[in-house]
Order: C-alpha cells, then structure tokens, then sequence
C-alpha cells in the first residue's frame, strides 16, 4: 500500500462509540442497524435577546454494519464501547441511513475483530 | 471536522501489531521505543536458475511513541496485541527510526486509551 502524510491519515476521524442498541435488518443477512452514542456535542446559539447560550446535546447517529454474521448472538454489542470512524459522507444501505462506520479488523480467514479502547473511557473521544 | 469519502478513508493502513519488547528512550521522559511485529510478509524472488521462489519473512518495526507518561509501568505492553497506522512516511524522532505509529483515544482531560483487538487474533490483520 502507499505510504501517506501525517495530514492525510489526520483527516480521518476515529472516536470510541458506545453502542445503545442493535436490531438486525430484515431481509438482509449480514446487516445490523446500530444506534450509538458519540457524547456531548456542546452547541452555542443565541437567545432571544441576542446572548450566546451554550446548549449540550449528544451525538447519538444510526449506522448500518455488515457484521451480523460475525456474532453467535448480536445482542452482545449492546453497551460496548468501540471503534468507529465518525466523519464519512452519510450512506443510504437498505433504505436505511449510515452515518458512520464500525471498525474492525479481518482477513479472508474468517478472523475478525472490533476494536475495543479501554471500557471506561468516554463515549465521543477521538484518535490523536 | 470535515466529512470525508471512504477512499479518503482507505488510504490509511490500519493493523494489529503485537508488541514484542519497550524501552524508554533515554532524556526523554514521553517516549518508547517499541518493537512491533506485523505478521508474515510474502516475498517473491528468483533463484539461481531464475525461477520464482516464494519466501516468508516477518515485518518487525521499530516504532517510537509518546505515550510513557500514560503508564505506570510500561512494560504492561509486551506481548499485547494493540492497533497501529502502518502506512505512514517514516519519521525519525530523538534520532531513531520510527517506521509506524501507535493507534490511541485521548482527550484534554488525561483520559486515555489504546485500541485492543480481541487478543486472539494474528498480528497483522488489517482494518477493512
């Protein structure tokens, strides 16, 4: 593979997401519909007065995976926290809107893994 | 942060990479100097006769990082199975080769984490 700039791989945005909850997607095998939580997004708007507030949010996106098969048992993601890129162009799979991608690693082995941080970091932290 | 295409994505080589030894870096209090392995390489060269031989030989890297102040005691990471960018420009830093780069989470709060495969699978294995 070509080699790349510190800057190219720093446009690539990787944060740890904790997996609220998983549904498969009906009529497609390998497909899991994914809702998880990036953390506070915090906003500044203006009131009605014109002052800046700052608002909290969470970043909770849907993102549709192709890993179901993967697991005996899906629900087992459900309150983990791992690796996603966070700042792909949104995709539509099945009808369905992805807004983001779950890393992991494979070969043409049948080995796969996510990618785990330590489980007690925060939801939304991103790769420096 | 800007959204980009997943073949902006896909030029960044992302692999397990199982730690085989650490030093600390002498007068410098940040850094480790690793030793990584990558897994097998297959090479392809001629013999004698000029027939092509397939030969097999492992990709170990020295690689050189900043994260000794996020460990009580670094030799923790011997033999852990961690994720790498395996892609980047060689870089030489405190005059020693670093031929890769550590994957880590962090924020401005000290929170911090490597990203752990499961660790039974090979090193080497590549995010697809």
């Amino acid at each position: 593979m070509s080699k790349i700039s510190i800057d190219e791989f720093a446009k690539v945005e990787l944060a740890v997401g904790e997996i609220l909850s998983v549904e498969k997607v009906e009529n497609a095998d390998k497909l899991l519909k994914l809702s998880v939580d990036f953390g506070e997004i915090k906003n500044t708007e203006k009131d009605e007065e014109g002052n800046e507030v700052e608002t909290i949010s969470r970043d909770i996106r849907q993102i549709v995976s192709g890993i179901a098969l993967y697991f005996e048992d899906y629900k087992v993601l459900v309150n983990k926290k791992v690796m996603f890129v966070v700042n792909l162009e949104p995709r539509t799979i099945k009808g369905l809107e992805s807004n983001g991608m779950i890393l992991a690693v494979s070969n043409n082995s049948g080995d796969f893994s996510l990618l785990y941080p330590d489980q007690k970091v925060s939801a939304g932290l991103r790769a420096k």
